[in-house]
């Protein structure tokens, strides 16, 4: 089997070293040339652009994307429509929106290709080492006969699942991230409350113990287990809650179908507010002009 | 008719002069002399200890205390019952927590006088020219006779209730202010909104506009806009909003009944949040070093 | 002065009558003839179809739209740049979404015409004995010759403001109305909180107390005191919240910007939760299976 | 080893069983009949009041307890410091408040005995085949001595920790069950959009799919898997969510704290917003008021 593998960033480098432990051929492309050279290290073939990548793909009809989601998704998806042969399979694997990915399919159908959307969760050691994903495409016959056999060998044990009409991988995985919001606000809160509380725990202890059987056992917990290993009260980090866009397409979605999600919201929110100059809130210069002006209390100035 | 006023700052003495200025007299007593000099400068009688402002009172039934909740209004009462006489009324004015204000009622009666749990809204302003007053008390009679016609003259018109039962002044007053949490948090989101938004508009102006016939005309939004005037992007202002606690207590009352109230529960909890030192958010930390875990994501380090 | 006015419903003919009791002549058109027959017995010209309307606007440039937002008022927008003459002035008075005000903004510029979006608040009242206006529009030229005149006839007194370039007067309401949500969902949760504990107010008395003079005295509060007059506890009501659109809007534009809205984000959530068959509540039955599955918890069966 | 077991309902009995399974010897005892002849058909020593339940210990120094919170453990430790021997341990492993507990550590030390508050997570399955244990108690060499024996034989493996101080057991039982509220209405809240989004997707499949591999793997998803592969929509359930306490607690713990704990605030409302006729809802009702009465919108009658 032989693949081709675009965007060998962390996430597709991962998982092109994952296909060629499992004896599968891998043809890199990435337009960053240090990420190519360390794909070609890996063992994989390696491309100099995206015609020499398609030339060297032979009668391969698998393309995988691993790239940000968005104009680089668009533009190489739009791209290799005009490079590939009819019949062939383009496998978005990276965290495209699944409007977009419904677009996507649009383009790559109308051209007589194979569009497969498929969202890739486990993170990077899952990538390497056994992934976890999540796959739609409106073509069943075509998954079964190109695509099995190779998420049979580069997953977690029942680690994938078809999920049918094209779109639906990345649905799901927008959803398993707003879950994963959740969860991990909610395990922020209390490890919060006990770093407040009137009691001294030794947080990598109460972490490892959760995982041992307690009804919260979870590979998130897991990881802060290991960050607490390293670091006792996460004195190096600062508070802040990047986020990529998951979390917010899974309440947008929320707000479309009128389905309440008040964790999931109150999650994405906390991100935002992780990210702000706390004393630059607005909101919080509104409420306290306001509450200087009933009861004349007392107001921080800059 | 004469009252006894015990705690001259801010409220306590606007409360003072709206009482002079409609010929009630008052004897006022502060621990801190300068806010006593303050009240004989305004008309009051001044006193120079508890024992003395009770030699003061004369006849007088009635004791008013507009002091800060808890500890000082907790010794105060308790000190009262030893120095005034059979049947006499004690006014707590001041934001104590009705269950406080249940223990006060039992202490006092047991004592043979009469308690008043009274919530005082309008802010200073609203002290000094005429008030809003939420009382409750087990003795309907003796408000009638000696309590009604005080409120009678210092109140806005229509601007106080008794409320019947001891406690239920100071509980309705704690609602009073978990609404006014709520709606202080959606007029400060709606403008974050307007400040972080595509259009630039004049806040002020705004303000003015919404109080001038549109659905959310309230005297919060008239503090908005005055707030506004003076500095029209609130520049001079730190996000932090401070909270006196009706707010939690409100929301601690919902929690004891099952009754849901997350716009009020998170009106509390952006307070909490916005006093915070964004950086050090430990939930913020925590979810941070899941990321990274898992996806290699980028910290910030402190 | 002349204007025309399409739709005739609840607020199209409050404003009618709110015109013609200021000398404004009005021109009137709805799809549903009772509508038209109505306007015409409180004085309007009525016309029998979209072209009719036309016709009898005369030399009069202002149109005005008080339709249903979406189809029905992208249909006649653009029917009307069809039917009017250069530099005419269309004035969508309904509840848009400011991105179709946009789309608006465009067709009819590129037709010759000037276009104004107006929010409309204050109700049914207001349309009909001075109303509150909000008006965004790339031509102040225009608004300043042809629409300040009327504004101000038919606003309260500051009643209305020109926020700038066009869209920005359907944000601006948008903004509005999610305020509002927030406001009124504080105020439920007050009263609920006061219904479930262990006091009996008078819901009547107390939403006229706060009227007078508290911190919380507001528009919506006197809506809620004539409520509770009609009925005091609301026995003849379902707990039903349903909405229009303007508070999920609200809620999209903060996610887009990134701003944390907490209150106004629970506010939508809690009316989509009530407009649900609690025990058909799907949140719920998951989590119900867990409860059972780790502790044999009790379930409730259908 | 012996241990006296007080309470023998779902989870004394599968503890029982599990101490029996590990060659340590248990007297029990239940005020229901039926709950100790179930635990003496399992192999314990069954006693037929407090006072034989005493008498059959002998020199054995460890009850303890699996009661219902609140009363019952209060009066059963109250009655135990009457009947035990100084120097005794008492093992709460209820679900107690650790302010409860404070006061229960109290009343046992002065009576000369040991107590240790023992937070029991893992469900029935795991008291029954390994459990996870978060244990507070002031007397460490105690612990050591008489109970750390003990827990090795029931915990899973790694399932147990000592946690210092009287009441941190059960202060940290109830974080953990307040991230536990957290992440099960996050999950229920993604399969609520699943359920009413475009897809149609296999419930189960997906459940089974994030246990192999994905970031949200946990216990929870696992229990969820079982519940959809016996009912695929969960049609037999109601969305009820019933709740014991824990979350409410880690709230009001977050609020004495001022922690922001948006998130489990959020779990617990919803519990009670979902034991609720929703057509009760009385904010809903307020709502449905205002907006009738500004705007003339519908409502629904009862």
């Amino acid at each position: 089997m032989r693949v081709g593998m675009i965007g060998l960033g962390k996430m597709g480098l991962s998982l092109t070293k994952n296909m060629l432990d499992n004896g599968i051929e891998v043809v890199g492309f990435d337009l960053a040339t240090e990420n190519v050279k360390a794909a070609e290290e890996a063992g994989a073939i390696s491309a100099s652009s995206l015609e020499d990548f398609v030339s060297k793909l032979g009668s391969t009809k698998t393309t995988w994307l691993l790239l940000p989601a968005g104009a680089p998704t668009d533009a190489t998806i739009v791209k290799l429509t005009e490079l590939l042969n009819k019949d062939d399979l383009i496998v978005d694997g990276g965290n495209s929106n699944f409007k977009d990915s419904l677009r996507h399919n649009k383009i790559v159908t109308e051209a007589g290709m194979r569009f497969f959307d498929c969202g890739t969760s486990g993170g990077q050691s899952g990538a390497r080492n056994g992934g976890n994903f999540m796959i739609g495409g409106d073509d069943a016959d075509a998954f079964n006969q190109y695509l099995d056999p190779i998420f049979k060998l580069i997953s977690e044990k029942d680690g994938y699942l078809y999920t049918g009409a094209a779109g639906s991988g990345h649905y799901l995985k927008m959803v398993h991230n707003g879950i994963e919001y959740g969860m991990m606000q909610a395990i922020g809160e209390g490890f919060d409350v006990l770093e407040s509380g009137q009691y001294d725990y030794d947080n990598e202890a109460v972490a490892k113990l959760w995982n041992h059987g307690s009804v919260i056992r979870s590979w998130l917990m897991e990881l802060v287990e290991d960050a607490f290993s390293d670091d006792a009260h996460l004195d190096d980090l600062l508070g802040r809650m990047h986020s990529s866009g998951e979390g917010q397409w899974t309440l947008q979605e929320a707000l479309d179908s009128k389905v309440p999600t008040p964790v999931i919201a109150l999650s994405v929110m906390m991100r935002y507010e992780s990210m702000r100059n706390v004393d630059a809130n607005f909101t919080g210069k509104v409420v306290a002009a306001m509450r200087h002006g009933f009861g004349g209390h007392v107001v921080d100035k800059s």
